[in-house]
């Protein structure tokens, strides 16, 4: 942490702050410059947390020049993570892909997309069955029941499910029926939400918020490892940005960006980054290319009677032919799907 | 809603697309032109929430006219209204400032602060007993006792006074000692805890997310306002762009585009905007002179040793200056303090 | 400027970077802390342009601690700048309202306009000759017959005139017919562009580009005043965001910024930082209220028959009225018209 | 092209417009619903440029169905283009490496590069002679030597060489040197330059502005094509968003969405998109595994050394082990290098 100082600061202001830092026991390194004088400090800084010293006269700014997630971050756990969902390992051997509808809306709807998306070679199955809409008139998820249906299907298919969750209640019923729980993009910063799902023991799928810099998604990361849960698994699935020939713009440099700064897997989410289906399979083929540990991708039996976001699903046949033609991806990244 | 159909679509895929419309009972409106056929649809187009038509073979894409969110729609609410929160009526002929510290930090704090913003001419109290914070090691707020302190603030001193939630227990908690609760920027889109607002029948202080759009904040106040709670008061706080001179950039066009599309309140809040006190003051005037209802400013005894977001707040002297600078401007939009 | 190494960085990566400055005759500062190990450099730091530190081995980054830019900077000329365009003088004391239609159409409009907006108060009069144009379909503008009707018109209203210029061409046009030249937002870092300008010896009204920051804008001012041309003028005409509900994002918060961190004045457009007609009065307000040099307003004789951005225009009435509604908020500035 | 009235639009009002529309002998479809009446235009919409319909009374907006740029538009083109530069083709069979120095520094640096991108498998030589510099005291290129140093070398090589224009002399410069010319990203929407690009008979290599839409970008293309050139090529090399983890952020999504609009060629520029060294290679795989015609690559002798942009630079081992490692994925596209 550096402090830089202003132009022109009074030796009687840097005494100051020079004072104030040393009574906590930090040690200071003082650098006079023509233009700037800055004062280093040595330590952990959280001791400084209650004195603001931007506020002191002749301040101009503060510096951080450390990262202030802590467990998430590479530097402290050099060695890739692995995840365990239920028998399916997440990490840096294999290439996981999670599919199934975005709105659960019937048992037969869910039974029949894991048993294609199983053929088709997913190892996990998706399905909302709490459903954050813009608008309160649209279709709001079938809640506790459509847990109940992934609990089923769960038990036929020997697929492992993950399912979002949108408060404490729904984490509530879900640890009774899923493997994984997912936290929304909407709900990255619900620090309380995150917290409740440290303290599940469930895996968490992370979503990035749609205006997070990687370094919030990862301080974010941090709330839930620091309850003890170190399973967390997160998902780049596009920021909002100015363009509009897509619903948000997927940002693949996050995946060299995460693998450098934290050692927590990371998959992709094509569907919701461009909300367009004919764009899906390039962009998965290139998520892999990039280095993703997974992907995850909205299947629906009949995408154009889908009760939320149809216009990104792809049907049986066109996952099928996906996951085919991204099989040569996975073989050249040394991945196992 | 208007259907626009490829260049080139078949006779076959636009009888078929006018087919699934009238059999929902809707009227359709078949134009064709040079480059485009388009048809148009008439009547209440939630009866196609279940037929994905972007889907349906040779159409181009689906163009929405009109706003999903309807009580919060000033086309069908043309009167401006007024929220009323304690005593003070929040609305066109008065000018609300809410003030006080970012984080509730201790019983005098409260005191101290509630005394001089109200001697300086605020109104209502702001005060956070739960804090968002990015960081889990940054202090994260006093919750109960917090409030607590809240209550008795209130009692002394008379002022309003309103405080963040940031889940179910919190709101459960608050409906006990405040007059208004606060949705934060992080949960503008937590669709739950906006029903559990809705639900309260306390007056809601809705802040803009980070990357929300005017249409999805005015659809996440609907969320509210459809649960039969009216009293919705709109929060613009600053937007996240590229920009990096200030924490936020404040869209003072959020001012007159609310009022042209909803009638309710709309406050802007410089503090968190910007993240630099000395932009307080002019975007303060700014935001009165847009047509703001009012303001909402961090004031704190002594910002320097404030636990959050110091840098941005006001001490009691440089707030008393403040207010009394607005005070012609107040008049100049012929609105009372 | 500091140099932060990597943790665990090795004693001769350290030993290579502090050799390598010294070389040049820069003093270090080494600071070995906990975590981080940091170098500031003392001196001139533009005796390291040709060295990338950040290559070496073991170097995490470089934080620059101070503006590149200094002839626009108010550190090294802390006094407030004035520009003078023809009679008129555009600085701290005056409020400076430029208006005029968005493309110049003919004689007889512009003579009108003018006449208008001088009767109203304005003191400069724009209008567009050479118009950039997203689509080449559109209209042009009329290029050097349009300069010279802005020259007849200066000689019959006394009014000072400013036209875009958007070559070196139009630059050896206008320079013959026009008091002021400026540098539209798409051109703002067209760097050719705005060194031609600065050699013009007129006075240069910048305009921010579209995502440019601050300092990126500022930057762009150290181009013309490098060539020897002080009279540089900022208008903040809006930033590109993800918000749709008006054309730009109106950056208000730029007027404070640009004020603490240069010396030279800065005016706001809300017509083109908004797109929407209604939303002009409450802007021009607000930016008088932010403490704003100037504004520029498109004004135009019938808007609904305007070549270019009619919808944003005013006709003569409206302006003429939007002018009467300023005054009493330029006064509270204590600024004159 | 759709009319959307206000809500309670008057008769008269509706009469109005349709009474403009159908003098300039265009056809129009009114059809009024509950909520909404809206008027459809059929046929040639350019004939309504000089009608600023959006301001007739109760007209609430317009809606544009369809493109403004035609000769860029895959509709009217529906085969993929391919380009000519030198004696190599760009195109749907092909995949293009591009690389060299962000700037030229000297003939013997120029050489050596060539030589190497060549032996590596490029097939065309970039370095920047005119260098857009955010500040003016940062080095702005040798100009025209830089320039005759390309020409030597691609007599040398055989290679095809491309160079960065800025202005018109540039232009007139570089047409005596080069194969092709490159608009960067800041110009991207000088028009006056792009007129001059189309006219210059060399085909255009057309970088996307930082904050350019698609559909800005394809309409910047159509000014190049406009003028009888229609040898143009995209480079997305990232757009500018709240992210600070990157340089800008590589909007791998253009490349699906520019294949489905356009007939033009899309190459990827990961060096400047992300300003990272280490992006670059899974940047450029995922590049060509979403489907884009070839790469931008930097690549300088001592990275170290650079003039300009070294940070994001490859040396020669790096970027023949990248141009190894690439081989595989350029087979799987059915493409040869």
């Amino acid at each position: 942490m550096i402090i830089v100082m202003k132009q022109g600061a009074k030796e009687a202001s840097i005494k100051k702050v020079l004072g104030i830092i040393e009574t906590t026991g930090l040690q200071t390194h003082l650098s006079i410059g023509q233009e700037v004088t800055i004062i280093g400090v040595i330590g952990d800084k959280s001791k400084l947390t209650n004195c603001n010293i931007e506020l002191f006269d002749d301040v101009e700014k503060i510096v951080h020049l450390t990262e202030s997630y802590k467990l998430a971050n590479r530097k402290f756990h050099p060695e890739m993570s692995s995840v365990k969902v239920g028998n399916h390992i997440i990490g840096p051997d294999t290439l996981t892909i999670m599919a199934g509808p975005c709105a659960i809306e019937s048992e037969q709807q869910l039974i029949d997309t894991a048993h294609a998306v199983k053929r088709a070679g997913a190892q996990i199955l998706r399905g909302g069955a709490y459903k954050p809409r813009t608008s309160p008139y649209a279709f709001q998820g079938l809640e506790e029941d459509g847990l109940r249906y992934m609990k089923s299907v769960r038990e036929e298919t020997g697929l492992a499910v993950v399912c979002e969750v949108t408060s404490l209640i729904a984490i509530e019923a879900a640890v009774n029926y899923v493997d994984m729980l997912q936290i929304g993009a909407r709900n990255m910063q619900n620090f309380y939400l995150l917290k409740e799902a440290g303290k599940s023991g469930l895996p968490v799928l992370l979503k990035r918020g749609l205006s997070a810099t990687i370094d919030e998604w990862l301080n974010a990361a941090e709330y839930i490892i620091a309850e003890g849960n170190p399973n967390v698994i997160l998902c780049e699935r596009g920021i909002r940005t100015f363009e509009t020939a897509t619903r948000n713009t997927l940002d693949i440099s996050a995946v060299p960006a995460i693998k450098e700064k934290s050692h927590l897997p990371i998959i992709i989410d094509p569907s919701h980054a461009t909300g367009v289906r004919n764009y899906v399979a390039p962009l998965a083929k290139a998520g892999i290319a990039a280095g993703a540990d997974g992907l995850m991708i909205e299947v629906h039996p009949d995408p154009s009677k889908a009760l939320s976001d149809g216009p990104q699903s792809l049907n049986f046949a066109q996952f099928d032919k996906l996951v085919n033609d991204l099989k040569p991806y996975i073989s050249l990244e040394s991945r196992t799907l």
